[in-house]
This record gives structure tokens, C-alpha cells and sequence, in this order.
């Protein structure tokens, strides 16, 4: 839903648009400390919109070697944190709600893309599908944001 | 609330309830790798209740230091776990909700406190405060519980 | 989504599937007294969908004329409710969360549209956006559904 | 929870911060159209707290005669915003979550009660237990508030 990055920042192209997310995540990226350790991998960002993966390892799993949900949480609110970013206004989560609806499991490959279903004033909503790789639904997560002071990153295409 | 637990299994002395819930527990850490992994510390359980406190390390905070939220997250729902397993059922998470109300930051130490709000048949509502050691609160979580087949642990309480 | 319709009853085929669901919400609406109050249009309904609509009175504004959040949670839980049931099996509300986005206003026509997003084994993810006629969103609206015993109509598809 | 109000009003004693939560409800109530019209009865507002009941009428029930989601919703939210506006400041809901956890009735009377457990700043976090005159709890709600500009009432204690 990039009209909302066109109606926040309407002198940028969609080409700058795009390349403001990107600026954006790297900036991000660099001090994410918790994507690192979890070793999720960025795969796409778009204004407006995320897409992350990650392995399920040995110290995300219980006895029964199912994905916790802590875990899956965490890759679900981090693909919202790069979408609600994604048009370089510094943005946090207010609130968020999530759906568990089947297991994953150790060694599995779990894709988060988060979407953005509404942006106005400084409040938004994202809602993010968590997959496995083979295309099953593992959990629905819904994400309130709010655009605090600030931009992600001193980018280019701003100045 | 410990008269859920009096409801739920009629049989046994108050004093029993505490031992199956402290049974119920030690059986779950010992399968716990992300509580293990996170160092979290399991203070206090009883009959739909529990209390965990960690200490936010350098690999749970973004790059000005602040907890992320998936790290705040995790450790609501493994009290609620804790919680909601103390009736030695076999029960996990179908949803939460979770306010993030103010930051919380490196160095610092959390405290999550899990309450039973309702029990009814196979699903319950636990709700989770987190907090500082200080007293802030750093947000609110509640979680919507499904009992599942099975035991937590073969207790010598219900033998 | 009607291939979770599909999955569900697959011994249908996409004409009996839109019967089904055409005949379980006209057994509904005769004995649904709060839509008729409140004197909403069932505009469409398919397997997995539903879209309603109503006008704003004055029975339903506060001071300001200004919408009360529960006449729109009302008219998005009834888009909810048309939906989840469309697959002709008994199915109730277990949790809703409904994030309100902008105002509306008294006479303004008000339309919501419920999609599934997710269906597995008696448990359902509901999304509805309640918008005005004119294309502003106003409030979103996640649902979650548990199937029951029984059928809502005993229509001569299944018979 | 009275001691957010005496932050948030400091120089107000107990007894004035009553006063203005009575006051701030009497002016919300006058103009409460969806309150008047479905005969709910406000037994009590405190600072952070109110109370409210009604009796489940035949325009509230479906063909079973069980109590409509959007109804009890309807009256969880309106304790809600009782509770949020007993500081006269003008607050308004941006989000609400509700569990439904037993069916109620055509002729209980229902009974709705608001608990503030968070006010920080320009948000709140609210609580509400919606219950039969009997005791059984019907449903649980939690909500999102946020204060906007403007006072409910030109209350006297505050001049």
C-alpha cells in the first residue's frame, strides 16, 4: 500500500520511496541486535511492507521441539518494526495481537511478511502472516504503531 | 485465583494444588530452552499463578539500548505458560494481546506476574504485568489459553 | 478464501458451496433481531465472505453525532458472525479485537466487509474493515471463531 | 486505581476527584443516546473506575435467545469510557480486545465493571469484566484509551 508513503511524503518518487525504505532498514539493521542473534535474514522491505525468514533452532524450541511463541512473536513484530518504519519516520509498537494457529517445528524455515493495512496521522496497523517455507499459516499477528520523533537514518534522498 | 484450581480437580487439599503446580513447573524447565537461553528465573508458582524475572542483556535491546519488544513478549507469555500449565493439563497459547506502555532498558530488571482471570472448560484468560524491579510498568499482556490432551508431568500428587 | 470452504466440505462444488452459504445466512437473518434494529442490509454473502452495511442514526451517535464504537463493533461482529457461518456449521465468537482509526458520523452510510483468513480444524481468523460508503476506513476488526455442534439450516444442498 | 488521577491532577484532594468524576459522568450521560436507549443504568463512577448494568431485552438476543457479542460489547465499552473520562479530560477508545467465555441471556441482567490499570502520559489501559447479576463472568474486555484535547465537563471543582 505505498500511497500511504506517497501521502506522508508526496515530493518523493516511487523510486526514492523505495530507496528510503531501504536506507531505512540498513539503518535499522545495523543496531538490531536481536534479528542478528536470532539470524533472521531481511529478504525484502518495501514502503509499507516487510518480508523476513529465519531457522527454527534448538534454543527456540520446548521439549516437544516446537517453535516457542516468544519466538515466533519476535519474528512476526520484527518484520512489523521494518514495514512501520519502512518511510524513514521513527515508529513504535503500541500494541499488538496474535493468532497461533499451528505448530512449527525445529530445522524449519518460518517467513514473516508484514503489510500495511492502515496509516494515518502518526497511529498505523500492519498485519503480518508467519509461514512455514512450505506455505503453511503458523500465526496471524496484527501491530498498532505510533510515529514517535525522529527518522530512522539521515538519508540521501531526504536532504 | 486458586479456586479455579479447586474447581477443576476437586480432590485435592490446597496444600496438594501447590505441590502439582510446583511438579508441573520443574518439569517444564527442565524442557525450557528459550527460558534457559534468556536466563530468566522462575520466582514463584502456584495454582494459576507464576512469577519470572530476567535481566535485559546487551542482545535483547535495539541500538539505543531500549528492550525489543519480542524479548518483553517472550517473557509474558513463558509466565503465562507457567501459569496456566499449574493445573498439570497439557495447555498452550491460542492468542495474546500485549500494550507496550513505556521503555525499559539495558542492565534493567524485568519482572512478569501471571494471574488466572478465567477458567472455563478448556479455555482460560491469564492476564501478565510486566514491570521494572523499580515498580514501572512496562506493559500488559493477556493470553487466551487451550487445554490440550495430556499431562505436564506424571505427578506423584494424582497417582 | 472459498477454498477453505472447499477443504471443509469437499464434496461441494463452488455453485452448492454459494447455496450453502446463501441459504445459512437467510435462516440467520430471520431470527437475527439486532441486525434488524439496527436496520442493516446484508449485501453479500459467499463461503468465507460477507459484506454489510448501515446508515448512522441518532440512536447511535453520542453528544457530538459522532458514531459510538459499539454500533460499529456491532455491524463488523455481524460480518463476522455472517461469514464464519457461511460454511453452513455452527460457529461463535471466541475473542474479537477491533482498532478504531477515524470518525463517522450520523447519517453517513457505514459498510463492512469480513474475509477469512484462516481455517483449521474448528478454529477460525476473521478480517473486516468497516468503511464508509465514501472509502474512508473507520475501524478494523479481527475475529476469532470456534466451530459448535450442529448445522445452521438444513439446506437441501447437504441433504 | 485513584492515585493516576492525583498525578495526573495533582492539586485535586479524594473527595474534589470524586466530585469531577460524578460531574464529568452527568455531562457524558445527558448526551449517551446509546446508553438512554438500551436502558443501561450507571451505578457508579469513582476516578479510574465505573460500574454498569442492564437487562438483556428481545432486541439484544439472537433466535436462541443468547445475549448479542456486539451488545455486551457495547456495554464493556461504554464502562470503558466512563472509567477513561472520570478525569474530565476528553479520552476516547483506539482499541479494544474482548473475550467472549459464556453465553448470557434474554432477562439477566448484565453488570459491567471498568478498572483502570495503566495511565501514562496521553494513554490508558482499562479493564473490564462484564458479568450476570449472579456472578458469572460473561465476557472479558480490555481497552485502549487516548486523551484528546478538551475537557468533558466545565466542572466547577476545576474552576
Amino acid at each position: 500500500m505505498s500511497e500511504h508513503a506517497h501521502a506522508h511524503v508526496p515530493e518523493l518518487t516511487p523510486a526514492e520511496a523505495e530507496q528510503l525504505a531501504q536506507d531505512a532498514a540498513n539503518a535499522m539493521w545495523s543496531r538490531d541486535h536481536v534479528a542478528q542473534s536470532m539470524a533472521m535474514a531481511l529478504d525484502e522491505v518495501r514502503p509499507g511492507f516487510a518480508r523476513l525468514s529465519m531457522v527454527i533452532r534448538q534454543d527456540m524450541v520446548n521439549g516437544h521441539a516446537i517453535c516457542h511463541g516468544g519466538m515466533l512473536f519476535t519474528l512476526a513484530d520484527t518484520a512489523f518494526a521494518y514495514a512501520c518504519n519502512s518511510h524513514n519516520h521513527n515508529t513504535v509498537a503500541s500494541a499488538c495481537h496474535i493468532d497461533f494457529l499451528a505448530p512449527s517445528h525445529l530445522g524449519e524455515t518460518l517467513v514473516a511478511e508484514a503489510h500495511e493495512r492502515a496509516l494515518s496521522g502518526r497511529a498505523g496497523v500492519y498485519d503480518v502472516t508467519v509461514s512455514t517455507a512450505k506455505g503453511k499459516t503458523v500465526a496471524l499477528f496484527r501491530g498498532k504503531s505510533a510515529r514517535i520523533k525522529g527518522e530512522v537514518t539521515a538519508s540521501l534522498v531526504q536532504a
